[in-house]
């Protein structure tokens, strides 16, 4: 960030008074920009004993599979951004959501939050940011051409709480990849 | 938001092509700027039968008693935010963080996070944001002195909860309150 949002005048990054990490504060009219963590809120949809993966229409990870999920909006809920998502990128309309994984990504500066949800009907579609929609069985998960780290935990923790029908609300801090290179 | 961030330019309120709802673009470079809700993190500082309550120094609702937590900060997880947040406010060390409450608060565009959260020592004070802190039983606390809803709720939750020794995880959505006048 270069300029201020209020004013216009150029920002300049200094610790406040009081405060103990460096924020951009405008140089005319002083205003702090703070800048914080924004969350992506999800569903793992399910019908019957599948779930419904969208395969991505847009960058990144464009050809990869996701579950349906993006950024939470202002004015909403945690809950009604994951439904909003699911009908945006799947056309599918969800019930019943329950909490259960949630995911700090510090190297990133985002939290992704997934609900379980029933499917209120086998209807689905690719919304625009898809290429296609399908319900998978746990045998038919395209575990390799997953999108990000955080929609392959969620799966893997939910086929196997599903063993023994619990599902507990799972938190957890995952950390930068590592890289071969 | 009146100006670009970016470049400087004024920005204006419409919706981008493929979008559905009106974003601030800039006029001449044209970037988008979201806005997206902040979290809130933060702990119940627990020691023996008593949690730890922090009287606050800062507006809004000055001294008015809260549970120590603030704004997630980007590059950390939400349980070090609420360990930072923890030890700024009430000067307390706190270990095996567990999430319990998650409040969804769209009016103020807001998600609250509290953490079961021990406290490794008697050790405590008030920061520079806190009056005072104080370890309370529950017949002690102030539920007419209480700084935010969120902060009610979990606490009765937690005192209802303790009677079970059993904590699960409780995402709620909270509404504008209605107001007398």
């Amino acid at each position: 960030m270069k300029f201020c949002s209020q004013c216009g005048a150029s920002v300049r990054l200094t610790t406040p008074p009081g405060d103990n990490r460096p924020r951009y504060v405008c140089s005319s009219c002083h205003l702090i920009h703070y800048q914080n963590p924004r969350i992506v809120t999800g569903c793992i949809p399910i019908y019957g004993d599948k779930v419904l993966l969208c395969k991505r229409a847009i960058e990144p990870r464009y050809g990869y599979w996701t579950l349906p999920a993006g950024f939470m909006e202002n004015g909403e809920s945690c809950e009604e951004g994951a439904t909003r998502e699911t009908l945006e990128e799947a056309c599918a309309e969800v019930r019943e959501l329950q909490l259960y994984t949630m995911f700090s990504l510090p190297h990133i500066d985002q939290v992704h939050l997934f609900y379980l949800a029933q499917m209120s009907s086998e209807n689905y579609a690719a919304g625009t940011e898809s290429l296609e929609v399908q319900l998978l069985s746990e045998q038919e998960i395209p575990w390799d051409e997953l999108a990000f780290p955080t929609i392959g935990r969620t799966l893997r923790h939910f086929f196997a709480d599903r063993q023994h029908n619990h599902f507990p609300v799972r938190s957890e801090a995952l950390l930068r990849p590592v890289r071969a290179n």
